[in-house]
């Protein structure tokens, strides 16, 4: 259990009566998680991430790993500064480079801080002796710090210079077992985004400067998304505007031509490609044939924003004034408040805190247990922050009894009740037992999740 | 359960009668970790790090990081861009910066890729409402990639360009507590070290660029090793010899006067530093007194370099041609050898290793358990190989049998015994319970360890 008085928690206060301005570039999510103490901005577009948000993106990298190891992906770490020479070679720098940090070492070498690492992960299969046919598929991911130089870096984790990123690529023997690997890793990408039970959209993508044939892109739909997409409602076909080319001002489905075609905004989270040979043969990246021949290897690559979803979640689910978090990335699960100081209930609370928390064990896991100790500020105050924060059960022990048994007051994101200990445990553990089927759902096989219906591309 | 076949693990075929010579810059680790598929080199002093790599580092990140929690340390992430102004305020653009990655970005402002951060993590604190005496002592960590354009890159993660760090900062209210501090993370870094059972000292050691008033290194002796210590076998004074001076050639011990000091070399793999206002004052971070009045923090910082750990425990355990690792980081704990396809034992003894496979279950956790399942080698060269990888056991299913019951060859460190289904699961379960008790120690108070007594400062 954590207490907040010993929490490094730097929440900003913000005068009450404060005229909060719509500031460009700023969201809601950006404002909320800056306010409430969970980043902390550095710089222009870049961010420190405090205590309670290494947490979140903590459960969040958590998730995404186990769901890239049950497809056979394998962990690496690949450098952040990648030479130059690679990139020379993929020709990814004789195009706008002006995104790009670049930077040479004391003897003259170009470097460049790695916004993404096909070239990296190219070369090096190229570096070592060719891989037989037997070893494929390879699936390889890491999780790390990725640089893009952002002209106007905005809305917070959203589009910052520095970001978190799993990045996983896709080593086939040929177009079609590239594409099983690209249907797995599809199913795989569903059913992470429907444990986050954040609704989402899944779009046919252009394949912009990763190259490739085949590409979706996986949207969280929101006003402050700079994508553009259209919906189809009728067929739930989905795209970007990027590529429907002439159709673009259209208003018929290509698909069902039905007229029920609506343009939302996106944030993208989630991006697919299948990049066939376009690093591998300049790169000379090959394996080895049955007949002991070698052949180019075939790849796609496969990236989640860690740090951007968390903060895209966040800004779909919140309010104006409360953060509303998805089940498995709230900070905490529970938050205990208890009475205030010097109030006549104090003692009696006390101990019935103690037990509360004692009977806790096995009930609610020890690490997503907050108790506000700030007991010399009032209940009312520390519930409407608590609220703010979006834990998703607030326990509030005031000391109050109906005559015989103590009485808690349990809120939930939806309901508020004054309950018996035994009944606030139950409820606790309902949550918890819920929770806990959320994260090990393993295939997307929809195991009657409440979400919205994803569409497909 | 792992099966080698579907492991991506690049080890590079060395001829058997190559001639090994000793290339200066390439130590023992070095040369083990690469040629055995740990880690490959993407250029001149960085890295990749291949999927049996990131288990070890993952399990060493994961025991320091319970370590800086169990002493109040709390997790965040700072930007690997830090603002160069914020070092010219500090003072530390001032000296030697050939060793500093700088880049502008693309509005002509410079950045340092930072290879530590003492400076943001004050910049950060100064820039946020004054804490308050009763939110100290306040201990704030992170555990990421660290940069330095090193002149000569040499012994591979020993000292490369980009490296993995966990630094902790720690604030106080004065120099009392900052030393209280001081002695807990102490203790804390000295139960870590003897959980890692590498024999280690612990010197006095220069301020240095960090400045400060006091301070520690923790070293792995190897001869290798770049820094130069003396240490006293009577009295266990041991320093490095830069804070030495005019002692410097003296083969008396300053302490006790013994005439018995050694000179040895050592790895620093961890470093204590009380800091002072050293930091606090040119950034103006401050906390808030009873009477309301600021007053700078008093700091502190603490490394541990996570990779070079890694690398310098394996220095000094390994043999020329074997690794040996820490219990704790070990990359498997238990291999499992088959018959050879073919072999007239193929088919009992597969029975039998699925089987003990079967039982292993509450006796080893899945995850540990490597099977070389390449049973087109036959068994010795996998045996070979599987010591040569430093796997604490060793299990080989040949399908031999006593007549009544069949027997396995079991090779643990310094043993080898041919035994029952039973004993083999007796001896595993030993092993299991004695990592538990090592991965679960919170103090140094020690717990009957077979380590060498640490020296103090």
């Amino acid at each position: 259990m954590e207490r907040i008085s010993r929490l490094f928690w730097p929440v900003v206060v913000v005068p009450k009566n404060a005229v909060v301005k719509n500031v460009e570039g700023v969201s809601r999510s950006q404002k909320l998680l800056t306010e409430l103490g969970f980043v902390k901005p550095a710089h222009n577009g870049t961010y420190q991430l405090m205590p309670m948000a290494q947490r979140v993106l903590d459960k969040c990298a958590d998730l995404v790993r186990r769901r890239m190891r049950s497809v056979g992906g394998q962990q690496i770490s690949m450098p952040v500064l990648t030479p130059s020479e690679l990139w020379k070679k993929s020709g990814r720098l004789d195009g706008d480079i002006t995104e790009f940090f670049l930077l040479e070492d004391r003897h003259k070498k170009q470097f460049i801080l790695s916004p993404t690492h096909e070239e990296a992960v190219t070369g090096m299969l190229a570096s070592i002796a060719p891989i037989s046919h037997k070893q494929l598929p390879l699936r390889l991911f890491q999780i790390g710090p990725k640089f893009r130089d952002e002209l106007k870096p905005r809305f917070g984790l959203i589009r910052s210079k520095e970001f978190i990123m799993k990045d996983l690529y896709t080593f086939d023997r040929n177009a079609a077992t590239a594409l099983e690997t690209y249907n797995q890793l599809t199913v795989a990408y569903d059913a992470l985004f429907q444990q986050l039970e954040v609704p989402f959209v899944k779009v046919k993508a252009a394949t912009g400067m990763m190259g490739g044939s085949l590409s979706h892109e996986y949207h969280y739909l929101a006003n402050s998304g700079e994508d553009q997409l259209i919906k189809c409602n009728t067929c739930d076909y989905a795209a970007n505007v990027e590529t429907t080319g002439e159709t673009n001002d259209s208003k018929i489905c290509p698909f069902c031509n039905s007229p029920e075609v609506q343009r939302v905004r996106g944030i993208e989270v989630g991006h697919t490609f299948v990049l066939n040979d376009k690093y591998s043969r300049p790169l000379k990246a090959t394996f080895l044939q049955e007949n002991g021949k070698p052949e180019y290897l075939v790849m796609g690559c496969y990236g989640i924003g860690i740090s951007r979803l968390v903060a895209a979640a966040v800004e779909v689910l919140s309010t104006e004034r409360e953060l509303h978090w998805p089940t498995l990335l709230a900070p905490f699960d529970l938050c205990i408040i208890g009475a205030k100081q010097g109030s006549k209930e104090e003692k009696v609370a006390h101990e019935i805190e103690h037990q509360f928390c004692l009977s806790l064990n096995g009930v609610c896991s020890d690490e997503e247990v907050l108790i506000d100790d700030r007991n010399y500020l009032t209940i009312g105050k520390r519930l409407m922050e608590a609220k703010k924060m979006g834990y998703p059960m607030i326990v509030v022990i005031s000391g109050k009894s109906d005559g015989t048994a103590p009485k808690l007051e349990l809120h939930l994101k939806h309901a508020t009740m004054e309950v018996e200990l035994s009944e606030a445990l139950s409820v606790i553990s309902q949550y918890t037992r819920r929770k806990q089927k959320l994260y090990s759902i393993i295939s997307e096989s929809n195991q009657s999740l409440n979400i919205s219906k994803a569409s497909f591309g």
